[in-house]
């Protein structure tokens, strides 16, 4: 795409509101803009990050296998009443009438809707195992809106619900949705601990999947050695204490950030909801489930808290907005121009995905500027200097050496393994 | 997919609180799920069809061209009130408080949003014409949210917004937005006129795209001769006249639902929120807008009304959920399962979308009525008689006849043109 017909800007200071580093650099490099504390919208290169991000959900999810839907965000109160969550949850989530005067509130979470809808479509235990998700739009009333989009008073989640008729069936499925998880956040770029927390309803532990940061809002301890675990609100271990779980490491405990957490549900929703089906004997029993949550924008953005130098975010290549960023230093030469064309229309061609900044009256040391702020992982320029060889400049955001290479050779360095062989 | 192991079962009967005919076959072919008045769940196969229909919306829109984006519902009061809309829309605005008082509203539009973001990117004549869209979810308080998802109080919507320093620019895009529209309905086997309709803020009128129907909410006067449309609310017509246009055909009143329109904005929203450009002489201008808005739920509701017969619904292919479904009849013979399975993994291989049903314990009957009411384009029947052949019997759901046909035969028939030579 060419930046100069782009709606797209980055902004010459950091936003003076925002104390995060994600936000800061988000905002500036013209990623997301704010509307106000804790909603923000997906200009067009963050909506490409996110939508990155959603398609490597969808390809785990779907293996898994789990079927998307999507649920409504505006919800009747009667629905939250059944399991005691419409004064439970009150303090976070968005109630208010309509003009009818009846009570509504935002979709904080599913549960609720997700079984209500489940009562139709399974009634006996041939019907089970079963597993949806959604990537979809949720409200919370957070007090204290902060750290950029890593709390959102409304982001996108992806909430997965699955269902079975016995505790193996949950345990099993529980475990692939873990690999799962661990696989979806590999792919963006971090290294995720699985950290045992709080249970909630019908598990000992729930599990939050972590990724050590230094300023992250939760503190978590965990053994290098074996990938133990655990976070520091439900722990008591004492300072360089022995790993409970391999006894050969000594607990570390870090600063993390959470981006997904799952849960054993059992029989909380469905017994109130009334989901229940026949087992084998005609037997009528609640269905027991379990919930799998993702958070879209956090997950950008602790993806740009943990890739990052002092100049600006640097993406991992399957998750950054383009593969390529084609500077064209010198615009205004006939020449040059038609070259630089050429390698432009080359690239998209051999199905990369090219940032093109053509644009006419900005210096080179801006368009440097912009290029290492916005952060896609290689950046070619073509200018006089290159072009006397029929060459163009390769550089890695996140290496210090360029290169002169031909066209051939760029496209075998940077197009993707997988992809070497279409082009 | 395999039936049996899907999320989704086609209810015993009718809704008994739904008289529109799209509620009604959405409903029971288990699409959409009904959450209150107005708000529903994309069940999978009805998430199926609102990903085909954005599929092509976004293939268009990107052509205008325009960039997609991604704005937030939840909106501050003090930007609505720029406008004097916080007012004048109060009516089918969602609007309440939140914890800490703050007056907050959902978007059941996005100007003033979209607006006040083009602010941070639009400077210059340079800068125009900008294009951007996004496909978002919508609120709006319907007093009588009725006829199923023709009109609901959360909805998808692709709402366009484009950005230019005169009204020849303006006049020009607004020109192709009308011929992507009109390629966008065609696509999901919609004919739209485009009529004429109060014209709001900038101009004489706007467009409408508008499907004819027997119950549509609307009603138009309509040239079949030369096209030409308008809205009864804005026209005089005797019964009979000639077309105002042409001067050959006679207008003809009919009932139609709306499922597209668009609007010159003019300065309507860049005034009162400050998005000005400096001309070619340095001075400030407001900029010139245009929206195009389109209702996906809406758009889907339609293709029912207009596509069904009084067993279901009949899916134009491109925006089908399946492109066939495959029964099985005799499950329980080993011999005629395998023979099946081959089909189905041949089908999937030369890329069809295959809905396979391998149910067991449901009679044939009842695989049949399923199939109807669900409407995928082309049946495939694998039974004992088929079986004898080796053959599978082909039926397309809008025609009576069916044939026996060898599995190449039938790739041959029902694999769309474009489609032919990969596989």
């Amino acid at each position: 795409m060419r930046q100069s017909k782009l709606f797209f800007r980055t902004q010459k200071e950091y936003p003076k509101d925002e104390t995060s580093l994600n936000a800061r650099f988000l905002i500036r490099a013209n990623f997301i803009d704010k509307l106000m504390a804790g909603v923000y919208s997906l200009l067009p290169l963050g909506l490409r990050v996110a939508e990155k991000i959603k398609k490597i959900i969808r390809e785990e999810m779907n293996k898994l296998p789990s079927e998307e839907l999507f649920m409504p965000a505006l919800h009747p109160r009667e629905i939250w009443e059944k399991t005691g969550r419409w004064q439970s949850m009150a303090e976070v989530m968005y109630q208010f009438k309509d003009h009818s005067r009846r009570d509504l509130g935002l979709g904080p979470t599913h549960e609720e809707i997700i079984t209500a809808i489940a009562k139709k479509i399974i009634f006996s235990y041939k019907d089970l195992p079963l597993a949806v998700y959604q990537i979809q739009t949720k409200f919370r009333d957070e007090p204290r809106a902060r750290s950029g989009l890593l709390r959102g008073r409304e982001f996108t989640m992806k909430d997965l619900y699955s269902f079975h008729s016995d505790q193996n069936s949950l345990d099993e499925y529980y475990e692939r949705a873990q690999k799962a998880y661990t696989a979806v956040f590999k792919r963006c770029g971090l290294k995720t601990w699985i950290t045992e927390a709080s249970g909630g309803y019908f598990s000992k532990y729930s599990h939050e999947f972590m990724v050590e940061l230094p300023n992250g809002e939760d503190e978590i301890f965990l053994c290098r050695l074996c990938g133990f675990s655990r976070n520091q609100e439900i722990a008591k271990f004492k300072k360089d204490e022995l790993c409970p779980k391999c006894r050969k490491g000594v607990l570390e405990k870090v600063k993390a950030i959470e981006v997904g957490n799952i849960f054993r549900l059992g029989t909380r929703f469905s017994e109130p909801v009334g989901l229940f089906y026949k087992d084998q004997k005609g037997k009528s029993q609640p269905v027991i489930m379990g919930c799998y949550g993702l958070g879209i924008e956090r997950t950008m953005a602790t993806i740009v808290e943990v890739h990052n130098d002092e100049r600006g975010i640097v993406w991992p290549q399957a998750v950054a907005p383009f593969d390529v960023h084609l500077l064209l230093i010198g615009e205004s030469k006939k020449t040059l121009r038609a070259f630089s064309e050429k390698v432009y229309q080359g690239l998209a061609k051999a199905s990369l995905e090219v940032l093109y900044d053509d644009r006419e009256g900005v210096s080179a040391g801006e368009k440097f500027t912009d290029a290492d702020l916005i952060g896609i992982p290689w950046r070619l320029v073509v200018s006089e200097k290159t072009l006397l060889n029929r060459k163009v400049e390769l550089k890695k955001r996140n290496e210090k050496k360029t290169e002169l290479l031909t066209f051939e050779q760029i496209i075998k360095k940077i197009l993707p393994a997988g992809r070497q062989e279409k082009a």
